[in-house]
């Protein structure tokens, strides 16, 4: 049976895919599908944020190349940056 | 309860700091640590390499800043590059 490591990389695919899959090109994350990726999945993260513009600087700010989507080198970006604000808070 | 996602962003902060942990500095991985995550945590994709040099390259090619060591930020490198390529295969 896969490790817990491996389940995360698979579930960050799935999850990836089944928000990517919602409308228009599948292989990205529009504006929209972004939305609803961290309204439902990250929540917590994002009920938490007072600043009601902070999802919109986010997605500009992941949008590497600007086109508007992001792929999925782009949300590994966001897990990533995530996971290194979540492992910091740790630290200190 | 926590999504998935939020289950897997837990889970990466703590396997990272599981090997982390084991000899030396805390807060990152030695060249020893990282070959104990890979056989034991990645076991079905280091267990597939044909090359006995791959993971000694891929260490080479995480260490950013050479010093021997990979900080948190280095290894969610790892995993986002397994991600992609994963991600990949399943597109193709």
């Amino acid at each position: 049976s896969p490790t817990e490591t491996e389940r995360c990389i698979e579930s960050l695919i799935a999850v990836f895919q089944k928000y990517a899959g919602q409308d228009g090109k599948n292989l990205t994350l529009s504006k929209r599908e972004f939305l609803n990726f961290m309204n439902t999945e990250l929540a917590a993260f994002t009920k938490n944020q007072k600043d009601p513009g902070v999802l919109d600087r986010m997605m500009k700010k992941l949008d590497l190349n600007s086109d508007g989507q992001l792929d999925f080198q782009e949300f590994l970006n966001l897990i990533g940056g995530l996971a290194q604000a979540c492992h910091d808070s740790f630290m200190r």
